[in-house]
């Protein structure tokens, strides 16, 4: 009986460290997340997910379906159609229908948009170095490390 | 000017270490938020916005005004307010007057409110073990440790 308590009490201390990690690290994230949010707005006048939608867009420079678009979003808090509109209407976004698909179309950058992604972008990456100086180099690699298994397992178990 | 040419490179090198780690921990953050939306909805028909809420209240029998609410909670996609609305219609959380200040209120949990998230919390718990076993609990011990310390380094510049 005292091994079986033994068990449970370590399983239930084990609960409690995933538990208390994954609160931790998303109060991590979410801290920086909120200074991100809060810079964005105050030196471009802008969001989290518009910065974002056209950062995925940067990174597709052959452009993305709607549903694609969406897929990769790696914030909350936007409706990708709506924030489309609006980057479309300011010239930063353009739609295209697929030559092979008439029914449906993708987004791009235009040159505009590309320009102003990279203008914010730069400074976007100083505040990352920033906010993420209280981890020397080896401890980056360290943590960047164990996100990629962490990443590899979600991938297989999610 | 050939050391010159070596600090900018190491700089730049460090300059994208900080921002892919930034990507990596946002996207293992957001996979997990997702997986946690998705079956919160499918187990329960609640958003995480709403149990993040409940979790917030739990944490602080004696209630919280709306604006400590506002501050404590860790994911975004909901509105505070709205929320409290639908939850208090549900009677699972109630609003009090303060005795020393009539003109704010307390959010508080039900005896319901706390019965039902109690149920929620242990499932909950259940997934996040399962989520995060892709790291040993000497790994967990590891990376709680080092999200101490950026959390400091946080609190301290931001």
């Amino acid at each position: 009986m005292s091994a079986d308590f033994d068990l449970e009490t370590r399983a239930s201390a084990d609960d409690h460290q995933a538990l208390r990690l994954w609160l931790r690290l998303l109060s991590c994230t979410t801290r920086v997340e909120d200074q991100i949010r809060q810079r964005l707005r105050q030196e471009f006048g802008t969001t989290l997910p518009r910065f974002d939608l056209l950062a995925q867009l940067e990174r597709h420079p052959d452009g993305l379906t709607m549903r694609e678009l969406s897929e990769r979003l790696m914030v909350t808090g936007g409706n990708v159609t709506g924030i489309t509109d609006q980057l479309e209407a300011e010239g930063l976004v353009l739609r295209e229908t697929r030559p092979e698909d008439r029914r449906s179309f993708i987004v791009r950058l235009t040159p505009a948009g590309r320009r102003q992604f990279k203008r914010m972008a730069a400074t976007h990456e100083g505040w990352i170095v920033e906010l993420f100086a209280g981890w020397t180099p080896a401890q980056k690699t360290q943590v960047h490390e164990l996100l990629a298994q962490l990443k590899m397992h979600l991938k297989d178990n999610t």
